[in-house]
């Protein structure tokens, strides 16, 4: 590399050389020497990356109005924005994702590239700080305290919208199997044992429900993620920020990003808080619970094929085993529980960093965003794979599931009203212990005559009507 | 005991003698044998007693509605309610709170001693279930999984409206701090490091502001717990619950205990769904976060006396060693800390219980309702005894408080408009180097006129306006 | 209440009443007040109040050795801390389990409760401290930072014996059906899909390592808690605590609980650190984790009896529920399930709390006691009620199981070597779809002569020596 | 592209086109896409990658020895193996790292990559597995559930191996400063108050011990780690695997890697065990704790530098704020606690994958692979990162640590034995009440003489000898 190959800068410990084609200056190579623990750089999370910009863009733009800058200055930030907004630039943002300091190495890493390439807009040379500046221009009425925050929320809300698109295609995806399975009698199961009727149509249609249920939750908790702190600057009391600035700054950012943000009414509060971020990740745990669960379901029924439940088939996807011929395996399924625990561990991260803020500020926001952006995929990718991968594919095997509710002893639970518990119960051990069928048993005895004992076995009546396909 | 003192009871498994006074029956008997695990009965959780009797009042009343139930036999189980309702008989319900088949014994338990009360209230000795019997009558038209997930609902609100109000006592007493201390100036702290002044009324407001906000997601999640599914029956369908009977019950359900309660839509899916519960643990968390980053600043804020920050004092509540003399600690933070330690645990427990259901049930209901009880009721004290022992008893030291803002070199930040980031660094350096006032080195290097820099340091203007106090 | 009833009594704060028959005083009496927190005194957790009066009686003992102590002191000490090791005074032990202060109020509660008995042995009337005296005498020596956590760690280590024992009781449970099972042949699931044969004596043969080897690492972790920090007083500096002290106290504590008892070769570290707990936790959860899967593993193969795989029968314990007559649940299994669950919620609180600790003091061990004494005695219930109310009567559905791997496509993998696994696969589909066996596929394409095949498909052979029952 | 530049390849489901450079093939290729869910190849864990080529060319040298593998083939499959390990290939393992199927997918993709290129030594094109197979040749013997499990432990051992050199280096940077800072006088804090005087060489000391007492619970725990189960085949019972083959494939295993692994007794329960893997989680949690609480500590008594405790500073790294110049922040202690929130997450999500393996196997492993890497490499990257760039740069503030000494009231506690608790209590509370000290109080009150009182409150006969530099 020859002499020409690097530029000098300057900080707070003194002069180092960046190469001279970096967008990103001394603070960002300070940074990436300080934090070589992941190896992944914040360009790995794009969402985060686009929203600082969105930020930074806002913020020139309300301090243009203010008239804090220059209009030539301003007209140079935003179009630098606008271009990483673009999806240019991204591989300049190299500090590694979890770092120390609440955020400030991602800040100043915008700021530099944000400045560096306004100048080169501006005919000047990066570096050529005199011109604009990356913390007196770009960072101007601004602090990391409520820059970071604000992006990683907006980051946070465009994530949660990919979340819930694919929460629909699974939820329609369960829907669409509870209307086909509407008609399918099979036994209901508590506690593993053999309970009473049902459809595979209600079963379908819970894991439906379900879903629907966590995306009405899921829309509460980004309710919250849309309440911003731009403008407390360092601790909330704004200053530096002058009158006005938080206003216009978050009218700006709101149009930018299309989102319906509002100021926090009280901003020390609001920037040492992680509620918000609590929350949603306790909301995006009850997800992985739910999709969990399902999926437990799902390996279940499918449990086989000769000996196991064998009362749904899920699609073959691959092959199962490298020694066992034909072998199929739910590794769909089996995939989307791995996520459920990774996201059940990344809320007990997010909640031991929460609960570490001290005073004016948590510093621990970096692993908050990384931890909860990886929920967030995750479970995005996860819903998508199962829908469309497994669900979809589902077909039931109805004879099987018929003749197990016509087997069953269960049935004698509807009897209860007609021949009491204590009765009910006789006739249940003496099936138990006999192999014999519960409608025989009770007719041998006489206790019901068999036409009415007929009607009231009816499996259609005995699944009920307790829950229709959503 | 003499054979008087024995009466003999049969089920599934036989014949078993429990004593004459008891006025639980067999299956409660097995019960206490097959679960000695925690030695704490449910009588410990008062709510749920309470909430039992009034689901079965509200199912007799329904089933007399509907005539399924002669009305003699549904008066004297009523009654039995009320009695328990009022407090009596709670020593009966004697089976561990930990126990396996997702409450079925909670259940039984309740249906005997409903059923041998009101054996009594008839004229009849206990035991003689041919007269009123505690699966045919009580349990009428009712499984355990429609009765007891509703029973814990309820007592979960009640247990919810107590957390409530100890948290508007302790946002309350936090709020006539932030009053008190409104003009009180202190520097803030980002990162523990000295960062820009600010009020300790701010500090004080900013701890009141989050319990708000908590109290407004703990209103939320509690609305999602009035759902229940009382009708369900077993397993959702409503099998032996006749028409009519779920919207029957919920309504004398909700004029019994007050509460605006609603039918789940999908009753299949409201059976084996425990998000209400996960939704309710993880707002209970995030309670418990803020409060531990509260007590945590508490702490900090009163550590010394004299080799720490030593900015306020809490009230002394004991002495705080044995062996250093004239020690006191800030024992009721402490306290506060370890249940919030203890209710993320309880989250955790809660998160894998809600996981582990299975198929059309969740068998682990009984440790969901120890997890979130306790978190409750400790929440509840550790609120109360916080406000009232610590927060209401706090003083400041005032003129310490405003020097450490005087001899700041965070001042310098306020200059950044006006000097520029790179210069405010130089004198920052310098002032930390030498010992030096961050005032006296702009006006020994003429970087502003007096007069103008006496106005940008008025301490009150620092402090801004970011926050008032709640 | 006449005024004769009272005791005053004065400390740091100043005068308070105190009951004349109690035999705590003051400082008992504020704790009381200051942490109404559980309701749980530590008299719930006899293990710690013997523990204490152990301690307490090896300093008296070091200390009258060292020629600090009085003998007629020393010896009405040491008399009271034997009258409680045998059960007395242990409901004057009142304060909250839950309590601020790294256990001061715990200690201070057993000084005032030893001092006042050992002034009545002494002749003098509870309160007359002049003659003996709560922290100057009983507390000689000693620092709550180093007495309560060496009593929490004895009281550990009796705990664990307790639940090495239980597991002791399960692990030859499962023994005993290993070998009762070992000719019974049945398919092994891989994924909860069929995979190759094995026999049930196999599958309760790896139940039972699983418990050995749990056992071993808890053998290891029980061995970090002997390490103790007595004698390191406050901080670990041994501030009043005379040369020699450390040591007797140890000799005289080793003897008296006959537990091999080490001091800590770094007291300071000794002294705030908490990672033993950590330690004994972690083990704890692992062993939490094997005995959940193994009763889901129960669960799952006792699932049916008609629509589920049926393979083992659990004895009934109880009517398994209050609407389906004759249904019995696995009620056991489920019970252990949920105190796994509770268990490994503990080891989160446990792992916050170890980590909250701050320079020279955890001041959160009052939880970690608490959450291990809890997940230490309900793992030993668990385990007890598993082997004797479950495992001791687990039956074999043997001809069952015996035709599920005569009806298996599993079958096929055997061959792999002799007829290639692309082969191998195609047979496993053809079979799959249309219901035929592996071996009449194989026969009828000629691909291996009868008699080979014959020999190939013993399923004796099949399920191979590669393990053999504990 | 050209229709030359893919081949077909056929699996159970069909025939699919493969790149036709790809040494991947037709398993590889639908895992792909069945698994879309981090982005993250098993290239990315480079110690598994070779892990797994170590246990490919320990089966073919085992065939090989058996006689079941014929020359070539086996010297071919080895010579690949080899060049994987050198570093060739490794982008050729494409699948992603949580993947439903208990690792199949990764072994098949190992199986296709070492098949295709042992076909390329042997001189034939890839793709033509008539002369070589990956699941007959290089999977002879051999399943995904004894070769995922044994690769996964080796990759863990090597990484545990790079965990504890970083840990060594992070301790003797402690302990060097512990030696530095020997004769250094502060005053001790329990609870965040003033306690009694110690060096800052014992509070040093500490932070290396814990370390050095973490490092022998990771080297016990990594023991277990060397159990494999190479022979257990599908489900442990060694089905397909000759006699001999488990003991020769796990001796070459051992030479190639240089590890001395260990074939478990039981490959039925070791091939369904996790343990191993929750007990080493379970340790780093322990670290984690650990590497917190010392951070929390630097940070604490680097807080300031005027409103803080200002005891020691930390060496700058970066300017701390984008707002407030000259700031500097301890960011190198905070990305530390980052790494230990998250490896505390990550044992939840470790915890639940092995709480969720049912019978035979635990499908989960890839999860509980992702997450113990994770946190082996962020714990390794987290300890060098601390020693380097803050621990070897701190220097002390001795003369304030001094002055606090002096200044302190807890020197009181030294008097105890001489003067009282009582007394001692009364001087504490008058000191702190008139800000006297505590020497002038006792001398002025007559109550030790002058020349005693000297005597006993020589700081450097408190910090006592508890405690010396490790």
């Amino acid at each position: 590399m020859t002499a020409a190959a690097t530029r000098s800068e300057h900080d707070l410990l003194g002069d180092r050389d960046v190469p001279a084609d970096a967008y990103w200056g001394v603070h960002t190579l300070r940074a990436t020497e300080n934090f070589p623990i992941t190896g992944t750089p914040i360009s790995a999370y794009p969402h985060l990356v686009d929203a600082l910009a969105a930020v930074k863009e806002a913020a020139a733009r309300a301090n243009e109005e203010l008239g804090l800058l220059a209009p030539e200055k301003a007209a140079a930030i935003i179009e630098a924005c606008r271009e990483i907004r673009e999806g240019k630039l991204h591989d300049q943002f190299v500090v590694d994702v979890i770092q120390g300091g609440a955020g400030t190495s991602t800040n100043m890493n915008a700021n530099e590239v944000i400045a560096n390439r306004a100048l080169e807009l501006l005919g000047h040379a990066k570096g050529q700080y005199a011109h604009l500046h990356p913390n007196e221009d770009v960072n101007l009425g601004q602090s990391t305290n409520d820059v970071y925050p604000t992006a990683v929320k907006i980051a946070t809300v465009f994530a949660v919208h990919g979340l819930l698109k694919a929460m629909a295609v699974l939820q329609d995806s369960f829907a669409r199997k509870a209307v086909e399975f509407r008609e399918v009698l099979k036994m209901g199961r508590t506690q593993l044992q053999d309970a009473v009727p049902m459809t595979l149509g209600q079963e379908f249609s819970a894991f439906a429900v379900m879903i629907d249920e966590d995306r009405s939750r899921l829309d509460e908790a980004v309710e919250l993620i849309h309440e911003i702190n731009l403008g407390a600057t360092a601790i909330g009391t704004g200053l530096n920020a002058p009158a006005g600035y938080a206003e216009s700054a978050r009218r700006h950012l709101a149009e930018i990003t299309g989102l319906p943000l509002v100021t926090a009414a009280n901003l020390v509060e609001a920037t040492q808080d992680c509620g918000a971020f609590v929350q949603m990740s306790g909301v995006l745990k009850r997800i992985a619970v739910k999709l969990s669960k399902s999926c437990n379901d799902l390996r279940l029924l499918s449990s086989g094929p000769r000996a196991g439940l064998n009362e749904i088939n899920l699609p073959p996807v691959q092959a199962g085993s490298s020694i066992m011929p034909g072998k199929v395996n739910p590794v769909i399924p089996e995939v989307v529980n791995q996520v459920a625990f990774e996201v059940i561990g990344n809320d007990v991260t997010i909640t031991m960093a929460a609960e570490a803020g001290q005073l004016q500020l948590n510093a621990f926001e970096p692993i908050i965003l990384h931890s909860l952006s990886e929920s967030l995929t995750h479970l995005r990718a996860a819903c998508l794979t199962l829908a469309e991968r497994c669900v979809d594919g589902i077909t039931a095997n109805t004879d099987q599931l018929r003749a197990s509710v016509e087997n069953s002893i269960g049935l004698v639970t509807a009897l209860n009203p007609h021949i009491g518990y204590t009765a009910a119960t006789d006739i249940a051990k003496e099936a138990l212990a006999t192999g014999r069928g519960v409608a025989e048993l009770v007719q041998e005895k006489g206790l019901l005559p068999a036409e009415r004992l007929r009607e009231l076995l009816r499996p259609e009546v005995l699944a009920g009507s307790g829950a229709q396909p959503a």
